[in-house]
């Protein structure tokens, strides 16, 4: 198999994460230029028509996109360590947790950098300053959430380490390019969590194509 | 169970269309006044930290929040008839098209609107008018992938009728109050397939509270 990825990105880095959190080290990992627009090429379209990085090539042939459902496609085949839920009844709260910290913490963040960052400005073209502003508050609602919900579980979905700690994880680590550090945004229990994960083996999957 | 909604809102409409396809008719639902921000007191709040529509009380008193985590659980309870994939590897392929929907159709769609409608300013305050043109441009890439796809495929996810379809079906069906009809803007193949949807029993979930 392959992914389709690109480095420090934090989507890719959330599949990446997961593939490491799994222990499955036998997938090619092939970068995609974001900023030469590579993605946009035929070439990779044809893999994923909304032009998005990750994707993950089978060993049918078949593409799979959307980070989140490429974990899903991980997990029914990688079942052990689950990161997902092993029932459904667990899986419903897992991926609600997943989708709090998706869509009020990494949207906002990402929506924030890409409209604010002058790096980013290949990826989004305009940038709207006001909306970036904007977002940067919204996303303050998403820490405030995750630092009480950090103050009363050890990690996101609960009692567990699952792929909610990883988007949330992949929301922070995303941020460091605006200075943000949690501790010093008065978010300590966040910043707390924030270092557990760090420690992690898997923490640093993602940010370097790995080294043949 | 009690479901808190919105008549009419995009999101608590795709578990009402998801609950009416399973033929679940037992579950008690509470208007929540969004205009009136009562999402936003906190009797609300204690249910959902996010402060959004809808949420499921369970039976046994905890709550369930996010649309698509509200139908993992209704699914995982009430599997007949299948709408997210009856196999790990059907339900990752399934929730990549749903994710396709709701990223690239439903965001966009959802932020065109909230940002340039008079009627969403209580929602959505300060709007940004440049923002919403640039989603409302950012949505034609999701209707045109949308309208290929239906070209090739009955539903959304392939040969059958999943949460993919709900969820394309209540982001175009929002868009009516944008004036928005796909065939008057050249989207024969979305038109025809929301025809086939609003002739289900249950494309009108959602719309009003049932009558007792």
């Amino acid at each position: 198999m392959k992914l389709y990825m690109a480095p420090r990105a934090p989507n890719p880095k959330r599949v990446c994460m997961f593939l490491a959190e799994k222990g499955i080290d036998t997938i090619e990992w092939i970068a995609v230029d974001l900023n030469a627009g590579a993605h946009r090429d035929q070439a990779f379209v044809s893999k994923n028509p909304l032009a998005r990085v990750p994707v993950l090539e089978l060993d049918d042939g078949r593409y799979i996109s959307e980070s989140r459902a490429i974990c899903s496609w991980i997990e029914a085949h990688h079942p052990e360590p689950s990161l997902m839920g092993e029932t459904g009844e667990a899986r419903a709260f897992i991926e609600m947790y997943d989708r709090y910290v998706e869509w009020y913490l990494l949207l906002p963040t990402a929506q924030w950098i890409r409209h604010a960052h002058p790096g980013l400005v290949a990826l989004e073209n305009p940038q709207f300053p006001d909306f970036a502003e904007n977002q940067a508050k919204k996303r303050e609602t998403g820490l405030a959430w995750l630092e009480e919900r950090l103050s009363q579980n050890p990690w996101v979905a609960g009692s567990d380490f699952t792929i909610a700690d990883i988007t949330a994880f992949c929301a922070i680590e995303f941020s460091r390019v605006m200075k943000f550090k949690p501790a010093e945004a008065g978010y300590a229990q966040i910043q707390h969590w924030r270092d557990r994960v760090a420690a992690r083996p898997s923490a640093s999957a993602g940010d370097h194509l790995p080294t043949a």
